[in-house]
């Protein structure tokens, strides 16, 4: 276990120095660092450039790597660089390779905020509101305040530090699997575990430790027929139309109550444990707060642990929406000539995407055939992630779960999330060490929404947490 | 039957003024009547007033119907006037109602049209290119040139005439209904029958007159279930998705090969005679020739026969697409909250849309009901119309075929029309005379596209045809 007395200067530290530490969230969130809209590129590259700055100033070496252009908006540009950082290289210590990201999502102050989204803004119930303060510029540089104030409070870093932050997080991670792939073998050798805070808290006053997410397998079923779209008034009655053939192979998919229908799904689906059941039975979580985020009481279950388990844990099967059908406002008697239907799958361990994918195919294939249609069909898998798990029992959790202790006085919720962070697995199987997501905000902060904001004692207690959390990993016995 | 000599001596009249018709023609096409653009409006009132200066040079007394005003692209502007015109009213003579309008489609050269669209264009194949030409300036101008070649010759016309030309038919057809209702009772009483030219030839070669119309219910169902759209990783697998539901509601309506599923929809559907079979054997009408006009050869049957049938005379049933669901090219892992999805189901003798509705709305809701969802469904029938059909065995269908006879030397094919031309139903119900579809132009003309075009042969015939068809009207015994 961490030294108390050590752990409890550093907290004192980082309280003292709470103030300049919001000044520096403030100067970040000022960059306009919008990674979507190619009038934001400069931006970009000047928070990439304040980060380096920032490893100057803290004594981090880094190196910059560039991974090209893109083409966005019909121009080529360059894309921000990757930025790696050392601190530390003590042979006696273990080594964490911490992610982040340096790039946010659009906002503008007509989309509905309440302040300008790029002014940070401290409102009375102490909620910093800015575009990127919770996702993901509080977390990046919340360890690098953690760094900071140990070197104030002069106490040395129990553990060696490795950096990597991106540009493009938001906008696909451009270059980025590339990268991990590629320094996995160079920079990153002699990483013990992988720590990313990129996420939330599930709810609003309990901290978590996030040990899984969903894979995804996202399919485009195109049926086509005439060559032209016609008018149903001339046409409709004589021609197979393409519409009923995509609606009929949708009906196939799943059931009213989310069951997925494909013969075989299911059968890889890792079968639930009495252990891993206990799990969820502490999770703080109502079934009041989950109408209230999703705006209506329509859920499937009414159970709180049903909920979480098919959230994080089953998979489950969403149809999208059809490319190429009617779509607009009013009536129009359209007889749509190629319909493109989408659907994804969540996919959960032991689920392949590859496996997925041809059973996807083999169903629909079979379906359409029995439908006696003369339209076409193709069936694509258009995107495939497998779905990631670690172990909460790995120490890199064991460290992270005294950490909240440390600072929160409760031991944390243990959470997975229903989407994916596929940078998550490109670690895990790039560099074949464990991979934690330690959150720091909490679960309404809004990431991709107006009015984004990170709580002041979220990205305090963040702080103390990170650096806590190192001191953890010092002090445990890696297996 | 009609004195072939006073024909003869009408049929020499028109061949000799043909080009001073084209003229016409190109004079009329020139004036940009489109009523959907309020720029345009104008223009419409332009087009009435040129036909009403015709009408005084032909000496056929007239009235404008004034029917006021409409709120388009933000502004109110007037509509253009109902034109009723009068030619004779001996008591002695029978009075047919002539139907046509002075507007015309949006065009625009870069559309992809070969020439300027308001710039009547001879081809060397003659063809006379140019918006309006055949839908519907070039019907219209043929009846006043078919009195204007009496006059000329000489001969007295053998009917009275009542036309009645409006300029909103490309728009809605503002206001018509309540003229054609009104005027029922005073300028159109009298009427022994109307005929309309405003539809086409099946194919490119022969004559038909048209006595059928299929009709339309318009659905919209909507299924709404949360408040608002969620992220499918995130509540996928928890919630009943509204597109699931709906998918499958759609699912239930009509079968791969166009049956439609709802109990009790086929139950009104007239039975199909021998008599009404014979019909359909001599129509000029191919295989190749549909494929050709759906660009594709996923006709339901290869029959030449029974694709006719299920476009004219049997109902049909098209999903045309979702509103609120994704629709866009790419991936989106939405979950929309709300859908809406539309589909019609074009009606023929005898369905009635309020029993079409009751019917869909009936059985959509107990198969809601089946899927056990928490989601809300509602079922609007948003627009609905009658099917339409005369006889054809109808003193004023008799007349007509043999003034096709007269002047083409076919017998005419019998056709309907799987579209609908709702003033046809209101003519009908309010006058309760006969209505005739008399075609002037041919099924290749491309009324609503690029490079509408009338035949100049079509064009000189029609007017010929349309002088016959009164003469034959004169001579034959009403009923
Ligand atoms: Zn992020
Ligand atoms: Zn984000
Ligand atoms: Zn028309
Ligand atoms: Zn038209």
């Amino acid at each position: 276990m961490a030294d108390p007395v050590v752990l409890k200067t550093f907290f004192d530290k980082v309280d003292n120095l709470q103030d300049h530490y919001v000044e520096r969230l403030r100067e970040a969130v000022a960059i306009k660092s919008v990674s979507a809209d190619a009038a934001f590129r400069d931006e970009v590259f000047k928070m990439g450039q304040w980060l380096v700055e920032l490893f100057q100033k803290l004594g981090v070496s880094h190196e910059s790597v560039d991974i090209g252009t893109q083409v966005l908006d019909g121009k080529t540009i360059k894309l921000p660089p990757i930025i790696l950082g050392t601190y530390g290289n003590d042979p006696n210590k273990k080594t964490i390779l911490i992610y982040g990201h340096y790039d946010v999502q659009p906002a503008l102050l007509e989309d509905g905020w309440n302040s300008s989204p790029f002014d940070l803004t401290e409102t009375p119930k102490h909620q910093l509101i800015g575009r990127g303060s919770s996702d993901d510029k509080g977390p990046v540089i919340g360890w690098l305040n953690a760094i900071e104030a140990h070197q104030k409070a002069g106490i040395e870093l129990p553990v060696n530090l490795k950096f990597c932050f991106e540009g493009m997080e938001e906008s696909g991670s451009e270059g980025m699997d590339e990268v991990i792939l590629k320094e996995s073998k160079r920079y990153f050798v002699g990483v013990d575990a992988v720590c990313i805070s990129d996420n939330y808290w599930l709810g609003v006053t309990k901290p978590c430790l996030t040990y899984g997410l969903r894979g995804i397998s996202y399919f485009k079923i195109t049926v086509s027929g005439p060559g032209r779209d016609l008018h149903s008034g001339v046409f409709g009655g004589t021609v197979h139309e393409p519409m009923t053939d995509l609606i009929l192979l949708f009906s196939k998919l799943v059931s009213p109550s989310g069951e997925i229908l494909i013969p075989g799904i299911n059968d890889d689906v890792e079968p639930l444990t009495e252990k891993e059941n206990k799990i969820y039975e502490s999770i703080e979580f109502t079934l009041d707060e989950y109408h209230a985020a999703i705006e209506s009481k329509t859920t499937i279950h009414d159970d709180k642990i049903k909920i979480l388990q098919h959230r994080w844990r089953f998979p489950s099967l969403s149809i999208h929406g059809i490319e190429g059908a009617f779509s607009a406002p009013g009536m129009k008697t359209v007889l749509p000539a190629k319909v493109i239907g989408k659907f994804s799958i969540r996919l959960v361990p032991h689920m392949e995407p590859d496996r997925v994918n041809a059973l996807v195919e083999k169903f629909l294939t079979e379906e359409f055939a029995k439908l006696g249609s003369k339209n076409t069909l193709n069936v694509e898998c258009a995107h495939g992630a497998k779905a990631w798990v670690a172990s909460p029992d790995h120490w890199n959790y064991v460290a992270a779960a005294k950490a909240v202790e440390r600072v929160f006085n409760v031991h944390p919720d243990y959470t997975r999330e229903g989407g994916s962070i596929p940078i998550t697995l490109t670690f895990q199987d790039a560099l074949n060490k464990n991979v934690l997501l330690l959150p720091m905000g909490r679960g309404d902060d809004g990431a991709h929404s107006t009015n984004e904001k990170l709580d002041r004692s979220n990205y305090i207690e963040g702080i103390k947490l990170f650096g806590a959390y190192l001191h953890e990993v010092a002090a445990i016995k890696a297996d």
